[in-house]
């Protein structure tokens, strides 16, 4: 069964690398493509590596384009999502890959964003852990939630990676949440298409620029929360992202003290947390011992790669994870929850295989 | 119905990329994979960006190890895939990655190469031209030589960039084949992993580096084979590979002078010869008047991306071509060529959207 | 003995490269900075890597505030030096690094730049070869026309590597100007801070972009007027840059055809041309045979290296040049003739060796 | 007046950029220069970018060609320099570019290097604070202990970057190092010319890659070493490098948790620890507060930038430190040592202007 997509934002990196997936979707037939200031002209002219639909005319960003469609992809700067996806009826699936409907606590939102909240949609990371009722022990996935579901929030990039390094030790109850801290190497494409000087190739080429340090990065409290469905108490992260020269990818070195009588937990044992969290993942792996995950390994693919190891003189567990921010961080898994939310295979469209060296 | 493939020369690029591209095609069973000294190895610590068959133990490359399968990709280093190759029953598709076998004179594979020939067999480039008789102004495609085909020989990566700019205007009579010109800049995965100092990333970073000046470069003799096959009558080509700071990617300018006669052909009409020559080819593409190739739209990609502009002041006839190395300049043609080997649709396994950015 | 200096266009790429030699110039004390948009704010937010003068307050762009020092640098967009140079006093040396005093012919340049010629100043290139009468076989070198010099006119980029290039060949009647090709990768620091889309680290990275394709590049009538001068008769050229993940840098590629007569030469005694073009310069230099230029060499160096090869299969010559665009290119060639106008020792301030790796 | 420098191991990356360096200062004549394999080919093929001495013929390393030198900088794989240093001199100063040198502690040196200590020599990192006795709350400087120096050790690039970030707030009493995390982005040429597959262009292209992830990596000994000389009690630190595709540079990102008893201080009254900690250095810049340092500002130069943040939500200082490490961080902090120990000005030869973009 075929199901038609539209995609407001078509022209940029969001928006333009969920339509080189569909694009290959057996399953998806592309509709609408809308766009703001972009709107009249073809898509090839914005994403000329997308041949399939490079004649296809780009449309004003408004309800009326967008209705029609089994699903909507919103690939909207932030807050401009939730007055559109209102006017959409509640029966077509819509996918906000923007931060509007991420976060559950509206104080978060408005401490990180500075605007009134637009609500809370279901979570579009399938792996993320659930921990149950308190001493239950049990463990459900954010999947079970994105069955039939109608509208998904997207998570943040550098959410995804972090989350994804830490949660299993901290369901596990091995790591502590408080004090933890998260520096990431991040590629310019989850900058987006925005025209700022430190984003020329110039600037760029041959440097290491770190931003928004000190804790002002708006996916601390996205992190955070993951963190806590995911069984920890209280979180405290120290998160600092760093612009490196590639396009796409994110490197997260996430690292968390050992819990409070786990000091001595051996390396195999500690291991076993994170590979029974994604045994059954197609997308998600805990590498072989030894090997690191780098984000070639990934690129174009919707695979995180994880690896821990202990660090015995400093107390900590040190976390690497590897991800395409376009991808696994956010076209591609959206297009997973897609999948999930309609039925489909979740892996459909999608590939394992990065695109190295 | 589903062939089985084996893979000699695993571990390195071109066998890692056919790897990449054949783990997510719908039709082949990966068989045996085959290395040197990597054999007894799992694929995992050389492909780790290869999931799907991270788990494979590489064995050693012999012929009993690629026996017993339907296709057999020999990625191995130029003059080693003779002597394999003869030991293969006639009724197995072999296909070669390395240059053994694309050269009809063995003249001109042994001035270049310095060794034996080892024989020619039909060559992989399905978008090549062949002109008719003289005088026919007939032209067919290479790909119906290699319909049932149980031998390929894939073409240089380079070469396939030259051709494939070139050719349509030297077909129509357009173009001048003497005193062609063509400078590249090229990823340098085309190098494979083989380790040099000036290989190093800290040699290659902020760094453009030429190589093989001057008219020893071992695709030049492929180039003037195939203009002549789309043709041309004597050709001469000065051809400079300069590598730049990508990992994969090749864009070739490339300038001929108009032949007598066209010198003030205008656009429009130049450009139906590149029209006509692609306009049913799924793979390679005039891009519309006034927008330029870049190598990131075809990352990735099975796709070659062509422009033409004429140089009035020059004389001459200026094509830019883009394609990703590993993927039509190596793999992807080969899996294209396999595809129509064995009676399968060309595209099957292969994609036409870039990952960009 | 002490010179002033002030810099129009200050907080630019090649404003910044001349305050990055003149602070550690031991002769010059650096006097008013001037910006248009960035006027009012400190040197270091544009150019912290300049740390001796970040705190320098940057005054509008006016001839008040240039007025009162022994040098004025023009670091302005195409168009604007004019005026402004006009209005400073005769005794004062006014180095133009923009385009606009380059062209001898007014016609050439309302043909590539579309606006009234400015007029022509003494070109700032002293390698420059300069034949000397008909028949004479003397050459000078354009340094002698710079001593005393008040005004002078700095070399595009690109057009000094393809002129150091070729030039030794044409003035030595060694290569035919007629159907020249050459193709440059270039470093996006030549495009300026100017906010393109294409220009966005995240289309750089992992791509190579041509652009001006085709004879419409602005350097064209530049490189034709600096190869008559060394002693060509007409001069035709085919010009391609393609911008390569780098930010520094042009490695240009150019060939000519051996002149009747020379088709026979062997290496040694066309070296010879370069070497005595060379000799006796500081910072050009023809490398040992089979050693080839690579832009690394050259980084934040005022260093051209050139090599040269035969091509017998294609009847051309080819040479390889590599510069920091932005130095030799640019500002250390524009400190190199002001060092050779005020009377100074050349080399004063500059470095030959390269930031390499 | 002029003293002679002897380089053995000048075919590397460390002894190269000494040579670059020293190529261009004033009060040096360079004599000697030793390499192991490339002994007797010249210098300029393997570093070309170095003109001034692309003439130099290698001589094998041994003692005899390095004695009768005012200085000998010795730029040998760790544990190769302890040997040829012994017969040295003793009123020859001699510069150990390696690692044998560093550590005050035998043990450390074993446990991380598994080799016999060769000793412990004045240690060259000029802005090192170094705390006085019990209470007394006067700090000190290294540079005081290298004023006629005759042997020096110079630090790893990582250790400096660190110790600049974290060592002003740590010898103020309001930092504490308990619990130190570090992630530090690093470029290709810290890991030398030695050809491993992972250190390919192809390999870092586009990639970032982890190493020496959970506190196996050898500088971590010698930051402890030098935040405990700074003041600090014990010191723990969790460690982790990211290769990342540029050249040169290291930017470290390095927390800690604010000290009992200082959690509320403000940013004006942290900033004044680094403030004084650095107001005399030529070489280390605290930057004004809201700009955060890029290696690129760092980039050919012996500058050190830092910028500190308080995040509050999770009670961490973040210090950001940029550095080139083949200068600051190895050939330009020898040669400002050198400086010091000859009574030389310490600025001589160095540049504090960044190479950028």
């Amino acid at each position: 069964m075929t199901f038609t997509v539209a995609v407001a934002g078509a022209s940029g990196y969001a928006g333009g690398e969920t339509l080189r997936i569909l694009a290959d979707h057996p399953e998806i037939e592309i509709g609408a493509l809308t766009a703001h200031s972009n709107a009249g002209s073809q898509l090839g002219l914005h994403q000329p590596h997308i041949r399939a639909l490079a004649d296809r005319v780009l449309l004003p960003t408004d309800v009326e384009n967008l209705l029609g469609h089994d699903v909507v992809v919103l690939a909207l700067p932030h807050g401009a999502s939730g007055e559109i996806a209102a006017q959409l009826p509640d029966d077509v699936l819509v996918i906000d890959l923007g931060a509007d409907h991420r976060l559950v606590d509206p104080q978060a939102w408005t401490d990180f964003y500075g605007t009134p909240h637009a609500g809370t949609w279901p979570y579009g990371l399938p792996e993320l852990l659930r921990a149950g009722g308190a001493g239950t022990g049990e463990l459900m996935k954010q999947r079970e939630l994105l069955a039939d579901a109608r509208r998904i929030a997207v998570p943040g990039c550098n959410v995804t990676a972090v989350t994804l390094g830490l949660q299993p030790g901290i369901a596990a109850g091995l790591l502590s949440a408080h004090d933890l801290v998260a520096v990431l190497a991040v590629g310019y494409s989850g900058a987006g298409k925005t025209l700022k000087t430190h984003l020329l190739a110039s600037e760029a080429l041959g440097s290491a620029q770190p931003y928004a340090v000190g804790g002002s990065h708006r996916h601390i409290p996205e992190i955070e929360q993951n963190l806590r469905i995911a069984g920890a108490g209280e979180v405290t992260i120290s998160f600092t992202p760093v612009l490196v020269p590639m396009s796409r990818g994110i490197l997260a070195t996430a690292t968390a003290r050992l819990a409070p009588g786990h000091e001595d937990i051996d390396l195999a044992e500690l291991r076993q947390a994170w590979e029974q969290a994604y045994v059954s993942e197609p997308f998600v792996e805990l590498l072989p011992a030894g090997q690191w995950p780098t984000t070639a390994m990934t690129a174009g693919a919707n695979t995180a790669l994880v690896q821990v190891a202990i660090d015995r003189r400093a107390g900590r567990v040190v976390t690497v994870t590897a991800i395409d921010n376009l991808v696994k961080g956010t076209a591609g898994g959206a297009v997973q929850s897609m999948n999930i939310a309609l039925g489909l295979p979740q892996t459909l469209g999608l590939t394992a295989q990065g695109v190295a060296p």
